[in-house]
């Protein structure tokens, strides 16, 4: 039951076509908010259209209660993000699989980020492999690189983490993030003549830009192999990366040679800070938006994206190939904020990663060629609950912008490990060419066809 | 901050009126699944069109996570329900207000429903009147009556509950149900010239078709006021509705005059029974597909909307007025259940409400100018968590229909009362004429003016 990709997103291609076929008739009103973006998303719908550029931008853990937990606190419940502002929506389903291929109905973000990444599911903790043979399969960055295209991947988590990681490698399972993680990944070490760890494995593919976290893991010295004798980023910087580690360093960075950028040791320091969430609830308290632990010299997701976008636009020129790029960013701390039910650090991360969608969709205006793509790899635990409510597990009150109490529940797991994911269905949101193929309910794998369409790989 | 309705679905009309205006291509493969559906649904998507029929289906406390418990269930998590199968998705946004007009992040189903029957956000537990003033509004189905269209409301729940109150009465408070109910609105008492309670209220409507629970509130005597000295359901009499109690009265049903269908005396009992959830979780269980408490003579919600469609297509023609007819149809029941985090109950009745979204839909393949819309009016509780999860509060073990164990976590309250509505937002889906009106974020109070404007009421 290892599913493919569907040719077509169940029907709602044939379904938008036919509204494309349908009788025009533009209303004299002006769209508000979203008018040039709209206007680009749109402006090449034809279903037979092909994208220049696709930024794909992937909230870890932001599902839909995630998204109005930072609208309420943000811009408040009558407001609206820029992750709103998409004109074309949908929502899509999560579920990895077993080993005999069954469903399991909560993911993780190794098989959510396999199935978008390759059109497969796979097993829970695997990076773009199969599920039952282990196998390699192609994945959207390697298919654009090798159709020409610029290349980029830009998270708050390590870069090795399972979202970059399965665009960019192929592991038996997501720990083995550096040459001294591969305890689980006998098949990919080294010696066995495997392609070794994450971080090996994403030095090797040359991509064009590469920014996260996880300085740790490219500064392990690779023992096995034709490589062995040097660390990851030694390594790298033989293969000609600029690497840098703070926003001068980003600053300075020019394109013709691919730049590895890693900012934190581990993941990148989230920017709000505040009480989490406890049993019996927290007083009412504001957000601090700012936190000790980040340094000033970080550069934001938002500008990391900014910068990504500036560096793939001339590599792709430079390559001469007549194409443009492929660009991940993932806001990853989303996800972790919600596992220590932290909701300042949560909403700020998602806030944060709204911003780098501004920055995306600013670009697909003045680009129209430009595909946009905002979604979640899965759901997960908070959820807003009435003031008047005693949840079970954990709770926090918070003041909003807008000065209304908002209580946040966590209460997915009783223990010390954290909260969960949850099996919820996610929204995507897009705009431009083939920007219609999210429409409705699809899969997590049809996105791969959405993104090899738009793109015109094979 | 009361929100009233915006003309414009935050500029997501102008950007499906842009791709209607993009480049024409129907590829050549034949939507699977939703083909008759979506072919129906935009046919006439025509931005300017005008809907001769609405079905409004709304899925009590259904949420996105609600939606995927049922998918999972019972056609699988790579399986589509019918829900599933609409051209035009998107989300909006169910926060109710306070007195002083301060948003309040966690609606009940009297705001939620006040806020798409009038376009204006109100209190919780308010039934179409103003929040600070108690000021009665018009619904959609009032204006659908001046407008000349034939209308009716089916629902699992007392048909003077909150959702289908919300489109016939207008009280302070939601228990105002029977004339024995009235302590919480003296404004609306018939001693005070008021209108009297949403049962007495509803009669007076005259709606074509009236179907659902709570027939103990119709038995109720009316004791002050013209109408005293008799039952509501005497006065209904009176009044010229035929009243059925099972299945073969509802089918002996004619048009011409007013049905009012009472098939239970409180909410009608659900359909599916299982373990409810419990502090430790459940033992894997499959749901029983049947409850002992629910007569064989209780015509199901398809059955209902079924009849109602053809009560309401003949009636709108013996109107003479050449209009269609507006139709309302709620599963109550979602929320109830998960009220109670009776996970099968739940599903059961999801599963119920999606055999009537497929009766909606065949009707409007048939008659494309019908616009369908499936929503509902707040998320809930029911979260699916991992196997290994230990949630903080109550939780169950499913088997699905393929085979697979589902954990179901209820924990957003703690006491004796039952589990909470959330806060999130909800998926709202469509097809017909102004079906894209649904695409991107809106709120709940949009859905109002887009019911208005596929009927051109005034």
């Amino acid at each position: 039951m290892v599913a493919g990709s569907a040719p077509y997103g169940r029907g709602l291609l044939g379904a938008a076509a036919l509204l494309v076929a349908g009788i025009v008739a533009i209303p004299a009103a002006t769209p508000t908010g979203t008018g040039q973006g709209a206007r680009a998303a749109v402006s090449a719908a034809d279903s037979t259209a092909t994208a220049r550029n696709v930024i794909l931008l992937i909230g870890d853990g932001m599902g839909d209660s995630e998204i109005t937990l930072a609208r309420n606190y943000t811009v408040g419940a009558g407001g609206r993000l820029h992750m709103d502002r998409f004109p074309m929506t949908g929502t899509y389903t999560t579920y990895s699989v077993d080993t005999d291929g069954e469903p399991n109905y909560v993911t993780d973000s190794a098989a959510s980020a396999t199935a978008w990444a390759t059109g497969h599911k796979t097993l829970n903790d695997r990076i773009s492999k199969t599920p039952d043979t282990d196998r390699a399969v192609p994945t959207i960055l390697e298919l654009a690189q090798h159709g020409g295209l610029a290349t980029g991947s830009v998270t708050t988590a390590e870069l090795t983490d399972a979202t970059p990681a399965a665009i960019a490698a192929h592991v038996t399972d997501r720990s083995c993030q550096g040459p001294a993680d591969m305890a689980l990944c006998p098949a990919d070490a080294r010696a066995e003549g495997g392609p070794g760890s994450i971080a090996e494995q994403t030095v090797a593919h040359q991509i064009d830009v590469l920014l996260g976290g996880g300085k740790r893991r490219f500064d392990q010295t690779i023992t096995e192999g034709p490589e062995r004798g040097a660390t990851v980023l030694h390594r790298a910087r033989q293969r000609g990366y600029q690497v840098v580690t703070n926003a001068r360093g980003l600053d300075a960075a020019r394109p013709g040679q691919p730049v590895l950028g890693l900012f934190a040791p581990e993941a990148v320091p989230v920017e709000w800070t505040g009480r989490p969430a406890a049993a019996g609830g927290t007083a009412p308290q504001r957000c601090v938006t700012a936190n000790p632990e980040r340094s000033g010299r970080t550069p934001s997701l938002e500008a990391q994206t900014r910068k990504a976008i500036g560096l793939l636009e001339v590599g792709a020129r430079q390559k001469g190939q007549g194409k443009g790029f492929f660009l991940q960013v993932e806001g990853a701390s989303i996800d972790k904020q919600n596992h220590d039910a932290d909701p300042c650090g949560q909403i700020g991360e998602t806030a944060a990663f709204d911003r780098a969608v501004k920055t995306a969709r600013e670009y697909a205006t003045q680009h129209p060629d430009t595909l946009v793509i905002t979604t979640a790899d899965h759901g997960h635990s908070s959820q807003i609950v009435p003031m008047a409510a005693r949840p079970a597990g954990l709770s926090a009150t918070l003041v909003t912008d807008e000065g209304a109490l908002m209580k946040v529940s966590y209460a997915t797991h009783a223990g010390e490990e954290g909260q969960e994911h949850s099996g919820v269905q996610v929204r995507i949101a897009a705009e431009g060419p083939q920007a219609h193929r999210v429409l409705g309910a699809t899969d997590q794998t049809e996105l791969f066809t959405t993104l090899r369409t738009a793109l015109d790989l094979h």
